[in-house]
């Protein structure tokens, strides 16, 4: 483990586990939701703001900072973190999921991904390499290895292809951080394996075996449902190691996330609390409600009156109606902060249930609040 | 005058002043420059954020609010100060000049301005009487009457015709607002008559005659240019009541401000620092720039490193110039924000170095260091 990175389990309630992360750049308190910063701002939303949620650590995307403003523009302004004003960690991606996703061209091969961008037809070539490279050069606090995230679902065979191949590049993502990386950052090695038990088990043994700080687990969040999601991680979770933190990549929505932290996850992202934000759904502790409703239009009652966040407590339903109706920035501005309030609050909510020991009792409340299915 | 509503001028410096308008909803530092918030938000910014840069009063658009979501919604939600969380004064105007520049298929009567919304097509009829309806409901601090606001040039004759009947309107709008508003409430007449000398001076007696708190100047900044401007300012200032607050209204970039000041005026307002701001301009000290400009991709400089604002002072160029790029929500809502600090900046220079007698000195250095033309 690099110096300066650890990570500490201070309590935990059945499966559930709360602890903290210390880096060089602050401390992350588990289980953690980390907002999403794409091209480097949390859409809509001032750092300030992302911080006073709650937040401890936002997301960079590799692959669009990579395209623009480049990564090597960022490391002569800086690094990441005085580029986007968030002096707090950050965790990047690989680029890997992106880039097969977004881009035009792509093709992979065991070298890597070239692909052409989406933004403006130029070639480029993503290698496990180049991934390390590009997430040193933004000065990422936790990055991620490049790996290939089959959708689900796939034939047991290609999934197993899939994966030996990315455990081959966790293998170089590793060599090429220990060259290029400052001390008190951390690569995590990211478990694939699709839903097959046996494949999940095999991933996870080989990475266990080149040794990472942290793991993930990829390829889920992929359509393949909450059930099937939540399968996958209880064959998972259970065998990775109690001591490093395990972190769910692109989940998820609030009642994921209960799920996930019941099934031992400590570390989340996900667009949907900003995606939605701007497009006029607001989660709320009695679900979520989307705002362009016309039977928002006279509701004289702000989103959350107990909030300490303005965005939650300082405007009515009706106000928040009639911004996204017209059209205004401060729709979508006030929604994201709402939402992403709501996420941390949640997240705070389940360090505290897990650390007095009632974390079903967080659960029931949940469901019974939300009417969501959970376990 | 209302109780509650008083105007002092604490310096003059020239023909430049510099004072305050108390109302019961806080004072307002002159000569203020109140930003537009149109639709009930002044766009792109958090209310608090207006606030921090020192704005003592918004200004809203009684046209676009009472299409949407309408007067009688806003008074039913608790006022337009509830209803987008800004406590401090508001202005609204009457309406007429947008009903003019935006609807459909307006008619203009000795009655008033019957027109269809550009939103939907619905139709709706504009009398001072309706004007001055809308504006207590929304419960503005300051009022305007409603007046026709025709294009430089026009013939004397209209002109004259046309500034003849804002005077009626005026008589009737201030009877109207006799009946409605509430105590420290203000109504403001509006001087026109175009760029006719005698015009504006026979306007400016008939409404000294039916007698206002306060005094606006419409009917300039409609494509007549600066030294037009500055020509109908010479000639009708010097004969407004000295001991009333003067408004320009619509105007202006910061040198058609210092130059307005110069002449006495103590109210601005403009969609020009916010508009701008969300296409990607921005006033600097030194004058003017487009943070779009590819010279900027690598400038690691903050607009301004010595500003109190976040948005001024955290952010390098060449961020700003990603953010735009990248078409993200916070290139606007920064822009903005710096935009509307450097005009409020402007203003609190400009009323200090009217208390210490130095407008001059202020004037010559603003003139040489934006290269501007301002008297």
């Amino acid at each position: 483990m690099s110096e300066g990175f650890s990570f500490t389990v201070s309590a935990t309630d059945a499966g559930a586990r709360a602890g903290v992360i210390e880096t060089p750049r602050g401390d992350i308190r588990t289980p953690a939701f980390m907002p999403v910063g794409t091209a480097g701002t949390v859409k809509a939303m001032l750092p300030e703001n992302v911080r006073a949620t709650g937040a401890d650590i936002v997301l960079g995307n590799t692959y669009h900072l990579m395209l623009r403003p480049t990564a090597e523009r960022v490391a002569a302004l800086g690094g990441l973190h005085h580029f986007m004003n968030w002096p707090h960690p950050i965790l990047t991606d690989s680029g890997g999921f992106q880039v097969m996703s977004l881009s035009k061209l792509r093709k992979l091969t065991e070298e890597g991904v070239s692909f052409q961008s989406h933004i403006d037809g130029s070639k480029h070539m993503l290698t496990p390499e180049r991934s390390i490279e590009i997430q040193c050069l933004l000065g990422a606090d936790i990055q991620m290895q490049l790996d290939e995230c089959p959708a689900i679902p796939i034939e047991e065979e290609k999934a197993r292809t899939s994966m030996l191949l990315s455990v081959r590049w966790a293998e170089r993502s590793k060599r090429a951080f220990e060259e290029k990386s400052q001390p008190g950052q951390a690569l995590f090695g990211i478990v694939q394996g699709a839903n097959y038990e046996a494949l999940r088990r095999e991933s996870l043994e080989k990475l266990m075996e080149i040794d990472f700080p942290g793991y993930s687990i990829g390829g889920l969040a992929v359509g393949e449902g909450r059930e099937e999601m939540f399968r996958v991680l209880d064959f998972t979770t259970p065998h990775m190691p109690a001591q490093k933190p395990r972190y769910l990549m692109g989940v998820g929505k609030p009642a994921d996330i209960v799920g996930a932290v019941a099934r031992g996850v400590d570390m989340f992202d996900c667009v949907a609390p900003t995606r939605s934000g701007r497009h006029g759904q607001a989660w709320t502790k009695a679900g979520a409600i989307n705002i362009k409703n016309a039977s928002f239009a006279d509701d004289p009652e702000p989103l959350d009156p107990e909030s300490p966040c303005p965005a939650s407590r300082d405007y009515s339903k009706a106000y928040l109606h009639h911004l996204f109706r017209a059209g205004e920035y401060l729709g979508p501005m006030l929604l994201t902060w709402h939402n992403l309030q709501y996420y941390q609050e949640l997240m705070a909510g389940m360090r505290a249930a897990i650390a007095t020991g009632d974390f079903a009792g967080f659960v029931a409340e949940f469901r019974a609040a939300t009417g969501e299915t959970v376990l």
